[in-house]
């Protein structure tokens, strides 16, 4: 990253590297190179505004979540907008309550889209891809499902051709495989509506984020914090009244 | 393109390349070269005759589609007739009630056949191919059926050999599986329903339509636009004898 | 096939190429050499002869059929009769009326092994072959079953290795696969009764064309034509009587 | 096949090839060379040679059945023992009558068994194979089960590496699978009927027949016809006393 | 084996060939070479001793069993304890009979484990899957189920990458499949309760020839009958007092 | 393992080899390098530090278990923590009792996080894996379920590719297959239920032992010993007063 760094700053002109640079370098690394360049309507801009405030207002919501770093509307590699959450320290092994947290913040997005639009969309897609896969792995790697208890499900299938690993092979019952799947679905749909519910409660402060998103283009922290602290001044205002 | 173009007005010995030139390269490039010399019964033309423009009015009738670009029964490529509609900006999120409303312009070709001709036919395959794929989608990929909830359902199977993806793996249960076809079933139902509603309400204008489709074998937006109008205004006029 | 007949009016010594060495290119190119030489029982002669008027019959009796070209008893390449019937012009989509006969015209053969000499042979596996396909193409790929509505089922699947079709891949559940099996068996049921019933009121008719093939080995169009036409004159002389 | 009879009358230092040399070279070719090194204990011979002539029993029993032309316990190959029926003339088609008989003739040596020595044997497993390959045959290719109809169940798979077919591949449903299960167990089952009430109402014949082929090791055809008709005629003159 | 004999001779600085060496080179192609270094536990061999024991006990008490030539409790290649049934006469077929007494035999360790030791230990594992192995054989190729019939469940696959046979194909239903899994478990459960109530009527004869073993470490075929005898005697005189 | 403690010495400037050069080679070949530098938080240490004496606190409190020789939560390779169980002497047959004490030792890590910091963790993954590795063997390889008896289930693939193993075939059917998943549950169900009643039984010693291993890092055999009897003695002397 250091060296994405220097390289930046020499592209600049630059005779140190600041860390405007490292943070560029960084998300260069992580998220692709920004593509100025691609034309997008104001019609999805809004909409894309709305998805990432939705999961901001989520992560903010819910206790013991990795902070918001940043959130953007500028297209980067395949995403149109992203929120940047970062840990604290580094894990390695995590709580139910941590993953049932993540889950509700994946949902995010498509809660606020479709509550302040009043529709869905494929925007959404990559979103529920991440919401299942962390939900079929607490059912069927890490035990969290009473119902299905303290098993593994489906054996890690070995590299068989060219030293691929092709996925899990299925070693249970249809009757099973019916029960993870009613498991699976119990775990998104509670997540989905904690979204809902944390998304209905702050409708105003989602607006206040998702036009002010609008217009910066990308917040950092801190601006989320301050939006969100003014909001509830101004609320605390209001009801002082 | 534009090097396609010039090829064509090379081919022409024209000299300045014309807007006719750039039309024709974009055909060629999206739909193959025109097969002025394919022999085609007349009752065979009807039949693509109503089916093309099936899709134009029910690409007409509903809100959000894309503008209808032309519409043709000269055969090209593999394809026997064509309707073509242009998207006026480029997106890259689509809503659900854009996807509904493919879904119907889709099976607006079959629902003509249907209840013109009262006899359904193999041109339609291709249409019901797409229909299915993308409702598939709606349910598996994109959450948007509130029955099977924001799940991804299959898995895409890696390229195992030799570099080609091979499609979805399937990693749920046989009752899932079900829920799943009951619901691409309802999905596309309640669009061909649509498709043939919306037929059924205007056959004097599909009728007229494909009359004037048969003696031009191509008619432009525009031209299209003024069938329709006109239709309306000896409707207006007839009432308001 | 001009090629064909050339050589073929070569071997025989003819300074110009005739009619009749553009018949036997043709047969040869479609059906394979003639194998004179091939023993052939009295018993599976007439067995054949009923077998392939069977189908002489039922095509003659539907509507919108294409013509019935020739019928021969003498092998071929596989094949030990043949029904040759050849379409007027050259379509490209198919209507599902036209579907219906195709399907009882493939049964006639079946149809008539059973009704005349009552007993079923190895003989109309291929038909049948021929009869399912059809079946499950027009239920599962050209939308042609109410019951199944306007959907695909099964993925064709990608050449994986070494360049070559495998078929279909299943996407569906177990209960929709036994939907597509009644489906598909009715439809071919439907199409057994309807040729059963047309052999079964001609039965006069089948066996005065089986004997004149038993003693010709082959009958042009314009031959069946003459038989089921004298027929007809017999049977109204003697009903004037 | 003149080239092998060649070669064994010059082993034998004959100056003609007599049919005594066809004969064998033509059983080598069929049945691969004799092996009379191999040691069989008498309880063995008894069971191959009363499984041998339950074959030949009911082969000589039903109508239409392809002549016996010789059986012998000499091993040969794999095979222990071996009941040879050759068809009068070549067909290429085949009758449900026809295939019904052979299925019964299939399953005699294992009726023999079972009713002569009281127990079942390994030895039946290749004929329970071909039976078992048979059936399905009648009722998945050929449309010879009334329950399941002039339909084709399975695919056959095209060759995909290497140039071998894998076999069929099966495209109904569980459901299906389950009709053609019971639909190919009903013929097996009504075949063996069949073959033990023929055994069981021949007994006499059987054991005449069994105990001449352990004394001389082959029978031919001839000598076969010879036993019954003795048989027939002791019979006889014991009723006419 | 002579050759293998030769040099155990050899190496033993033996002039001739004595039958110990022949002995010691037929089971070293059988069994492996001893492994007298390997360190067992007395707990260990006590389980060892009492399981080959069991299959002593029952392969002396059913009638037609091939004649036990060994049994040892020196670990040889994998297998830490053997017992030898050797055949008189090669036989190519079995009957029903015989091969249910095997799977009691097989099952004979296992029972006395059971039995004296009160627990279960992973050292049935290979008698249980060899008695699974031909369980499913009686059922599935021999026709020795009257549930099943004589037909052939699954096919052998053939041998489709590099030369080599994957096992068996399944051909048939899943209620088709549950009834063949019933049958083996019920032919597998009888065979069970046979051979523990052969050890368990036996249980004085069982310890005696286990203690024997257990200070022997190897007993011959001789010495089984002789510790067996001892014992009738015992009982005969004890019970004649 | 010399070798690599004579490098580990030759490392250290030694002369000889000591038994903590011995020790540290033993770790180090089983359980890979020490990662000394890798940061964790003071949570995930408690965390990981609970859950190795949950493994500790069963493996003492079962009969027969092998002896606990260290426990560790310095982080080695991938494992973040470590409970060393040696075997006293080398077995090569394991009874059901000792796999079913094996199954609840290994639940123990995920009983103690559960009922002392009230959540379950990620961490317990690769315990659950194994746990269902071994319950699958008890019933499917081993014969130690009474409801599915001493049965074979699935069949071990042969290496069809490139000399690897695939893993199990199934060779059974659906309802075999759901007894199969109900079993394993029943066995891995009863002991987790085991694990926790021990862990809550010990709770004071549970903390003792955390809080001592969180203090000191790594903890012997004898060292666990001592803290489980002073433990005792407190208790005793508690009781006593």
């Amino acid at each position: 990253m250091v060296n994405e760094a220097a390289l930046l700053a020499a592209r600049h002109d630059k005779e140190k590297i600041s860390m405007a640079e490292f943070e560029d370098a960084k998300d260069k690394i992580l998220m692709g190179v920004e593509r100025k360049s691609l034309l997008i309507s104001e019609d999805e801009k809004k909409l894309i505004a709305y998805h990432e405030c939705g999961h901001v207002l989520v992560g903010k919501s819910l206790p013991g979540m990795d902070p918001i770093h940043k959130v953007t509307i500028i297209p980067r590699g395949m995403a149109l907008g992203l929120t940047q959450a970062l840990p604290i320290d580094e894990r390695r092994t995590y709580s139910k309550t941590y993953c049932m947290n993540q889950l509700a913040f994946m949902l995010g997005g498509r809660a606020a889209e479709k509550l302040v639009l009043g529709d869905l969309s494929t925007g959404a897609g990559n979103d529920i891809e991440k919401a299942t896969k962390l939900a079929r792995k607490m059912v069927c790697e890490w035990g969290m499902s009473d119902r299905l208890g303290p098993l593994t499900y489906g054996e890690k299938q070995e590299e068989i051709f060219l030293g691929r690993e092709i996925g899990m092979h299925r070693d249970y019952s249809e009757a099973t495989a019916r029960e993870i799947d009613e498991e699976i679905k119990r775990i998104v749909d509670e997540s989905k509506n904690r979204a809902e519910s944390i998304v209905k409660r702050n409708l105003v402060k989602l607006k206040r984020l998702a036009q002010t998103l609008l217009d910066k283009e990308i917040l950092s922290g801190e601006e989320i914090d301050n939006i969100l602290k003014n909001d509830r001044q101004k609320k605390d205002r209001k009801s002082s009244k």
